[in-house]
């Protein structure tokens, strides 16, 4: 046990030793939930101002991890880099991988990690698209990879997404959904893989009409923002879509919602839009994207905003 | 100036007088509300059991009228029904219509409504989906209409979004912006009409691709609402859609967000499925609808959570 875990008072139980590879704005926002949680942090990424970038990350993180009621004193004192990618996952309990979203990167990393790491190291990527399957190819153990997909960013946002591959060991996958509930976070496991996972798609599929909205002139970018806060995001943030349109059914449930309203349903999604992002609509989009605000204070705005939301649903 | 709004102290101002036209769940939420802002409200429905269902929707709302702060005492005090239509709109300020959702029966009855309303009354219509141009093709004076569409439930969502036909006055539309207003509501004006407006086409293209993970296997309805409501529910309630990949993009905001992801999105959107309601899929996504509760607990559930969450963002 540490210093830090023992001050903090966390037991990281079995998982004390995580090494993160890749330290970008996601690998850099585990590490910062990681080390509130007590646990040891070693990173590994080969860019040279890395160290520069973690610090001012996990100052970044500090009100939130605050708020969520998470020590954040000396949270450097657990932290390590190792550029070395073998050395830096030789005593890991967990890897958790932030690399580019590339396949053969992916392969690369994780068949150099399998080799370095101990036998029984649990083994993450963070992709937000590639299939552990497709990764696991280039894997001795293909069993001991699983995808761990957070949202942006970690330490705010509930949801992983637990994929396993198809050689995945499902006890490795029990053991994701472990660990990461040992971190507080809302881990779901899906049953299937599928390009892009659940959350990606569905937010992929609003964004597409959402553009398409934009580009006709129904509405300003603007505009659609406050018209989603105002309603079904507001919805979407205690009941899901199919637990609303389940109670937009009334006493009949989603059973009766098919029924009444299943045709025009089937006729809106045929006139839903299908923009493309060619160059005028990148320039049109690009130029609207004014919030009056810069990007550390809408950022922390909405950090601030979204603590309020999840500590009303926690009460 | 009635007893109720004057125990309530609100000023229903120009608004004093609401009839409202159709009094199904939307025209009953409507009416709760209006009544509650100390408004007199004329309900104007054929059906039998009318009053018996307005008060039950009545009692329905008192919590969350309560919740927001709004007088609840002798809710039914300045309520009447009067079947005649033509009576019932005769002394209206505003008439926010209800009805059926086909455009042959909107027109009949806003070339009844605006026969029989004062020359000065607001007209609006609650539709989710037809437009106000359709509409007022029967009128004879087309400038008076405006769609007030509103989120189920009335009291509860925000959001109000106004949208005028070709040939609505734009000063009708600024008054429907005061009334809903003086409401506490969030009305949003849509530059242009199409159908299904803004919100439920969102909504629409969300559905779709979550109805075709579901059907594809890769999560269950209740594993998909779970994912929702940790993630991008959770976000859109207090950034919208492209508020939230502005700072998707870093620094950066949203054009280096289509630089960087825009085709990766565009690869992601030709992905999506395309599912249809057929009975095999109607009959698999209504054996699923099991949330274990009733109809009025989930209600319930869903209507106080969501007021934690506009109490919290209020502050």
């Amino acid at each position: 046990m540490n210093d830090n875990s023992a001050a903090s008072g966390l037991a990281a139980g079995p998982w004390q030793n995580v090494t993160v590879v890749g330290a970008g704005v996601i690998g850099a926002s585990w590490a910062a939930l990681f080390l509130a949680k007590g646990m040891t942090v070693t990173i590994s990424d080969p860019a040279s101002e890395v160290e520069k970038q973690v610090h001012a990350q996990l100052d970044e993180a500090v009100p939130a991890l605050r708020a969520l009621g998470l020590p954040t004193d000396g949270l450097d004192r657990d932290l390590r880099f190792e550029a070395d990618l073998e050395r830096a996952v030789a005593s890991a309990d967990v890897v958790q991988e932030n690399g580019p979203e590339r396949l053969d990167v992916k392969r690369d990393l994780f068949s150099r990690i399998e080799r370095a790491a101990p036998a029984d190291a649990l083994l993450l990527s963070s992709t937000s698209g590639i299939r552990a399957t497709d990764i696991a190819e280039a894997l001795r153990q293909p069993g001991r990879l699983v995808i761990g997909h957070p949202f942006n960013p970690p330490y705010l946002v509930p949801l992983v997404e637990v994929v396993g591959g198809e050689q995945t060991d499902p006890a490795a996958v029990r053991r994701a959904v472990d660990f990461y509930t040992a971190l507080g976070k809302k881990p779901r496991v899906l049953r299937k893989e599928v390009p892009g996972f659940v959350a990606n798609r569905l937010q992929s599929a609003l964004f597409r009409e959402a553009i398409n909205l934009v580009v006709q002139g129904v509405v300003t970018e603007e505009e659609l923002d406050e018209i989603v806060t105002s309603s079904i995001g507001l919805r979407w943030a205690v009941a899901g879509p199919f637990r609303s349109f389940h109670l937009g059914g009334g006493p009949g449930g989603l059973p009766a919602f098919l029924q009444h309203f299943g045709p025009a349903l089937e006729t809106r999604w045929r006139d839903l839009g299908t923009p493309r992002l060619d160059e005028p609509t990148v320039k049109l989009l690009s130029a609207q994207a004014r919030f009056g605000a810069s990007f550390e204070e809408l950022q922390s705005a909405r950090d601030r905003a979204q603590l309020k939301v999840m500590r009303a649903l926690d009460e």
